[in-house]
């Protein structure tokens, strides 16, 4: 008996005649799987429609509210989905996620998958061959309906996979995995594989085809997870295991927009005052991203930059400025003409000359950088705006992205 | 502690700014109620709207993913209204059918509650003072979503108040129950109450406010039901419990204009040939209400007249006319110019002369009646749809509806 976990994102299920396009889809992988859980978001924008709707009902509509409204959406592609296949002579049965099994733990609208009992779908195979289920939903231990936050419908097709011991196949609009967005360098390849690592980083560093929480399951229960499209004949991107011997010193470059860089300059080298700057900024709920400190060329002083998004930019600013309030003597910039710009490869780690190559690139290129960091598998970079696309150009042909 | 079930339907709740009428109507009622369980339905007309989505999506959508789509609609009307709620600072939560515990049994689409664990809405009191549930629908023993058909969310009220042994309050578009059809006889009385019995008569002899089937539980369980309206400030109608004193002798009239009038003549007067037609009439699924039967002239035959739902009149007539096949000296009529007039009262058991009243008041003023059948606490005619008028106006004067 084999099983596959085939996931379909709200776009692939946006209408009738889309979800009928999927039926045949799913129907023809039939022919060489025995089982089959699909596992569907909500119709198109219908999520969004239902936040809009409660935030006529209530200007701050309670949290666990919310989640039993939003997770009416995936319940209506569940049933619509399933009718169409049992129109089509398919066993089929359609599931919620608490009749998933599908536990969570958490926040409301936030929450993680604790467990899944997976009799529940077992018990359903014994009669059927396709299992829908709802994506992005579960229940709590106070039998509350909760949602899982964004990526949530791929969480949900990765972790049913771990407990079934099977593949996931995450179909979404584009046919895999690039190793430069598309849109910013057209010519980019597409990845056969990427290792969880390289993609949780790329993630994190700004690519949006997956949320790095999805990878990290999969990567923990070793599930093989292809990223492709179900309307074009894509080989798809596998996201898997990747041995050193298949690692490459550069896998992807992401770039990330949504950026300001806050440098401070003489602010008193004494850990207190350097963890008060931090702790107000957490206090703010403002998340840090890229951290770097050096010494002042004064005595006793230190300049420190960071990155935060640009939503917070307000945020930061007045925390910046009460900070300068008690030290009048420390230089103040905060620049939101910034783009981050992220290599990510495993191969990193082994092989050596990665972060030269990239400083001597950038050096001929006269791209100056503002800030560097670096993760055991990734550098980053902030550089000027206007630099974005000669540096991608310059990145992607090097490494051959 | 004072508990009360207040039952919203569609058109109650069919926008936002209905749902924050109602919000404000139930905080008022908090004032002298401890607890209230607020019973909703879906928004205006979204249960049609999403059976039409399934019939884009399959020509025979299997009944289980029907209820699993429709459920649907109960759970954003009790998301949003619990949200309004909340936001007027009282302290709420909002419940699915399985979230509350209700119970069901049968098959899809037309199930019915077998029990409700009422032990999740008392929990839920420890800490909330208004628990919203999802009318309409349930969970069965296999675990499947289920909804209880037609007048659902006053079954799931009524039965509620059962198991927490109080009062049901129906909110409907009108202002109670009326001797007579308002849209037929104006001037007609709104009642301060009626009985179990007279009600469940009326509603079976074609009124339309309340199923029988919800009336029969709260007359099982002696719920006190108030149908009302909250939008004015009538006092309602209950139904209830009424004793042998309060009883009238005729409560209301109701009219059926959906019946045909089939009249079989010299057929013979074997118990097995009689057998034989209401035999093939069941066969054919057909719904036989008022069966009369006189003996004919010529001996050893019989004339038989019933009427029957005007939809399967192409069934009433084959079935009919194989029969003539069979015997070809009997006579035949099927007359769709009928309309049938009820009179329910409880007061009929004790009180006699109500028949002897009637079939005066119609001689008197030449109403032709065809068919007359009797219960227990009613009596009912079918007289030509043009009589009709004159029929109700007369009764009503005669016996002050």
């Amino acid at each position: 008996m084999n099983t596959l976990v085939m996931k379909f994102g709200g776009s692939s299920v946006e209408s009738i005649e889309k979800m009928q396009s999927i039926a045949q889809f799913i129907i023809r992988r039939l022919d060489e799987t025995d089982r089959i859980v699909v596992v569907v978001s909500a119709m198109g924008k219908t999520t969004n429609e239902l936040i809009s709707l409660a935030k006529t009902a209530a200007k701050n509509p309670s949290k666990r509210e919310i989640d039993l409204l939003i997770s009416t959406g995936e319940q209506v592609s569940v049933s619509l989905l399933t009718m169409i296949l049992t129109e089509a002579d398919v066993s089929a049965i359609g599931l919620t996620g608490f009749q998933a099994g599908i536990k969570t733990e958490g926040i409301h609208t936030k929450n993680k998958i604790s467990d899944i009992d997976i009799s529940k779908i077992s018990g359903h195979f014994l009669t059927k061959r396709v299992v829908v289920v709802a994506g992005f939903q579960g229940l709590n231990e106070f039998g509350d309906i909760t949602t899982l936050g964004r990526g949530g419908s791929d969480t949900t097709a990765i972790a049913l996979a771990a407990k079934l011991e099977c593949s996931a196949e995450i179909y979404t609009d584009v046919s895999g995995i690039y190793g430069v967005d598309p849109r910013l360098y057209p010519s980019s390849k597409q990845l056969s594989y990427i290792s969880y690592e390289e993609m949780k980083e790329l993630a994190f560093l700004g690519a949006k085809v997956m949320e790095p929480r999805s990878i990290d399951i999969a990567q923990r229960y070793q599930v093989p997870v292809l990223v492709s499209s179900a309307h074009t004949r894509s080989q798809g991107t596998w996201i898997k295991e990747v041995s050193s011997m298949e690692a490459r010193s550069i896998t992807g470059c992401s770039i990330s927009e949504k950026d300001i860089l806050v440098s401070i300059g003489h602010l008193p080298a004494q850990a207190k005052y350097i963890a008060d700057l931090f702790i107000q900024l957490a206090d703010n709920e403002i998340n840090i991203d890229m951290i770097s400190q050096t010494a002042s060329t004064r005595p006793g002083f230190v300049n420190i930059s960071f990155t935060a998004n640009a939503d917070d930019i307000d945020l930061v600013d007045e925390v910046c400025h009460n900070l300068k309030e008690q030290h009048p003597e420390l230089s103040l910039a905060i620049d939101h003409h910034i783009v981050k710009v992220s290599l990510v490869g495993s191969g990193m780690r082994t092989q050596s000359g990665v972060a030269a190559t990239l400083f001597k690139l950038f050096s001929d290129h006269h791209i100056d950088f503002k800030l560097v960091t670096t993760s055991e598998i990734s550098i980053s970079y902030t550089i000027s705006k206007e630099l974005k696309e000669k540096a991608v150009n310059l990145i992607a042909q090097t490494f051959n992205l």
